[in-house]
């Protein structure tokens, strides 16, 4: 069987990523737990892309980096504004309430991923009361999980009202570089006033990492005990931030993500071609949803292509920096036959 | 400054964990999150180690596995009885606690770190009461933290009143490569009733990864889900097992710690002969802890060598697979001269 | 304001409630946290109640004792199937998170509070997958929020199912009284193998306990440090129980609400005749909701009565054990008024 | 078997608490979950005792009120500077960790339960590393378990250090009362800059509450969902607060204090005078702890009198609201014949 469009967590390492992780091993005995040259860098790096201060840990996946930066903005009697569909809705296994120890979730509706303005509006304009779970944070997914990218200007009308009402902003950016590749300005997340961005790299091209970057500094006292009792200190921690490194020296952060967008137009545009399927959401990232049914994909499997249904019944395809055009092509086949 | 002795987390990957990474790279696109062949043959090759069937998952760090470990073999109204200078109770900014919802520790004394059995017998022997958190479970760290290797016999009488009284038995092994070369045959492990197992990867040559092998498979319900929840499951899973894969294949798990084990004994051959300083603790694996003023490290510091002082009050120098003669030599001349 | 209809627990302590606890107080020096007569035989008596033999506890309130009863039943990273509208989702601030460390509430749609069976066993029928939280237990209210009473037939048609995939099952009986005094047989709940049940005792007539009844007894170890470490041991134990132990003397717990429901039909009549307004959900128990306008509500402020809009939109009004005749029959002429 | 000396738990509710619950309970319907005139009044009481602003509520004991304060000034991967024999670390089975969610405690020693100050300035000096829980607040027992009492001077010594590096502080008062009785001026502990108070009811001669006083109002954001997520708010609140009420209006929880250290002289006398044993540590509030050996606390036994060894090895008593002349005096004579 295999795996190509399932995920883009099916690629391995991209050349750039590994080749930093090797050159990390060159740089014979440094200091473990964070204080090396490796994971310095990397930091400056991610300041300078999104040209802010701001207190940068890595952590070895977005499940715990998404988690903890929950705990940061919600305390446990306390709740998070989040798309019903997000990741930390659906595919973490509770984690925020491990994490955050019972901290809530209030799921909004919209498309693509996208929170509806005013679905967070009223949440926001829900009485207080002693035995609900009120609001304390907004989180929003960028580009959102059903690969839609949000404008600045959709961004400012969720994050706005909720930091006028006293909460706090978090931001998945587990594909963050995809949504950059597709035009959005990473520098408007601090802009925005966003307290804390789950900066994405191993969708990008690296593997067990991802960046956790504190804007509101008032929220990481003691940040490093936090990670340390939280199991998200890596030892030898120089090979936690070097793929990302390797990914963000040589461009190939954006690039490759570029690239995966590129894959999935081309996916894209033979399923408008070649199947009667609609797309299921409009193709902004490195994702491409149709509407298919459930016997296509049997036969998809019988032809030795996995493939998944998601959260709304849609089937999902995901290209990535590994992912070529001979490869579509060869999908395109397939799903051809399925059709 | 020079950390080639502070630590076995200062030197980086080994060859053969480096070589299994870069091979697992070749693998294409494989399934992520754990079902991928790299995985399943590390997984076996442990129980093969181990001559045990057990539930093998792979995590990102030593204090999430032992954190893990403890969260299925005692509730957070119970304790673990450990050794007051383990890893779980001094290292580890309480993530015991955090994943264990409050779990308690006992602590323990006796030399070296290793438990004195007549303390885990006392505390067997404590009255239950509704005001205290009961003993749930026992911990032991082999080698220990001080170096000492525990004989099949000690930790006989350490486990079996405990296994007796009802209790379970996790081993923290960040350092199981060390005792094995210094003649601890690991199949004692599930033989002596022990329930979790953490076997070290990283202090033996890999980054990144530590396996979590539970033997007692009425423990492992739903681990899958306790481990994702818990951000440790890593998307790209390969690269995880692949270090670990490559120091089993090659024998260089145990080989990698013998050269530390005999590293170790070089160097406290050198203060032995060459400064006036006793040693803290008997030599048994990679570490050496030596009795050596403040003023002698303020010396070493001068000299570039990095030196710190341990939980009970003596210098710990350790030596990795990367240490060679060479170096050894070379310190032992800084040794020298700050003595 | 008046607040008679607002709440079952707008109402003080029942006469045998109280003169319970004051004899409690005649009872000298006795021991503390539990260990006491009163404790004994009012535990005594909800055996005898139940036919069945159970641990039995006595804790502070519902929010803890369906808290604690869920924290035994599903770990942090599994799930509790209930009904959407169940207090432990809706009014208690979550703490089924706090408790039970991020454990998830899976929420079922049904009429009138009971869950749907088919709902039920589409939950079950989900593939398991290692990014959810998988059901481990079921959670069911009798009387419901809404005042239904299941029937020992719609219990069996949900409870069965889950024990057979491997769930528990906890029984939510806040207002058990008043279901019994329906009709139903409080001796099915062990029958129907349910785990664990918190047996109502406030809204009966008491305050400051509830009894938390744990059939299967592997669930009970070391239950009183559980609850000790979770703050719902009390001291001077003896005065939780003894209210609760006065009301099933006396056989007020049955009366009480016997006498509460008849208050909730009078006042359902009441709405019948001489509003407009449709009832909500059927009248079984001791809760009256009314589909009104929010206008409606306002002027019945106006005239002095409190009112709240309930999850469900329609208006609740709530009859105790102290509530009288008359005073139904002066509310339905403010109803009328505001008709 | 006698319990009369054994606790301040095992006497009843002072006639003036249960005066006060009995007339609360005339008040009709009244608003549930703490908004009743009773609470209001009570906490108004306590901010004229303590000539202070603050945000007051009211929990079912003493556990949880100290677990729930300490997880309002240290956060999961933090610590409290306490005594050892402190409440928290030896009576409540791991609450804080519960609560804290894996909080530390960091145990300090010093002369009958009051931490010696020098203990206190080391652990502040100690370097902050990423593995531990660094300090973040100071929890002290007024008066000590050993029945000492700080002065005011003695408080400051410990609180005002821990103030300037940045740490909140707690008192656990669980025995205020007999402290102020002893001539401490609670409107010290504002003064003092203490953050969150525990004002103990229980031990004074109520029932099922303490009042949790937040002086640091930055502390109690959403208090109300905290404290009902914890499972500590009454729903028939009213008969939390009016034991507490009756007590404070009436004088009599300084006045049955006053008796209770006066009974406890007079025991303390009988010691003295009548057996061989030393007092372990100085009389100064309700309790008596005597040096004697098992053998003597077995012939007690068999006079029919309960005693118990306590955390240091001495035997403990207790003199309450309910203890009389008489009762020592038999008592005594007791203690004269086991010796």
């Amino acid at each position: 069987m295999r795996y190509d469009f399932v995920s883009d967590n099916t690629a391995g390492l991209a050349p750039e990523a590994l080749d930093a992780l090797i050159r990390a091993n060159d740089g014979g005995f440094v200091r473990s737990y964070g204080a090396d040259p490796v994971s310095a860098r990397c930091a400056d790096l991610i300041r300078e892309k999104l040209e802010a201060d701001a207190e940068i840990r890595f952590v070895f996946n977005g499940t715990a980096a998404n988690a903890l930066a929950l705990s940061m903005i919600a305390r446990p009697f306390e709740a998070v504004l989040t798309h019903g569909h997000a990741h930390i809705c659906t595919d973490e296994a509770g984690a925020p309430g491990l994490f955050g120890h019972g901290v809530g979730l209030i799921k909004l509706g919209g498309r693509s991923g996208r929170i509806e303005p005013g679905e967070a509006a009223a949440a926001l304009a829900e009485p207080w009361a002693g035995y609900i779970q009120p609001p304390a944070a907004l989180s929003v997914t960028q580009a959102t999980e059903y690969g839609a990218v949000y404008t600045e200007e959709e961004l400012r009308k969720l994050i706005e009202p909720c930091k006028l009402a006293g909460l706090k902003a978090h931001v998945d950016g587990a594909r963050l570089a995809n949504a950059v590749a597709a035009g959005f300005d990473p520098k408007d997340i601090p802009r925005l006033g966003v307290d804390v961005l789950v900066l994405g790299a191993a969708k990008a091209g690296a593997a067990g990492v991802e960046a956790l970057v504190v804007f509101d500094k008032s929220l990481s006292r003691h940040i490093d005990n936090r990670l340390k009792q939280a199991g998200q200190v890596g030892s030898k921690a120089r090979f936690m931030a070097a793929p990302l490194l390797g990914l963000l020296e040589s461009g190939a952060w954006e690039g490759h993500a570029a690239h995966a967008n590129r894959m999935a137009q081309r996916l894209a545009e033979a399923v408008r071609t070649r199947t009667p399927w609609p797309l299921a959401h409009p193709v902004q990232a490195n994702l491409v949803f149709v509407s298919m049914p459930p016997e296509a994909r049997d036969r998809l499997a019988a032809l030795g292509w996995a493939a998944y249904e998601f959260s709304d019944g849609s089937t999902r395809f995901v290209c990535s920096w590994a992912t070529t055009e001979a490869m579509v092509d060869e999908f395109a086949e397939a799903l051809a036959k399925a059709a």
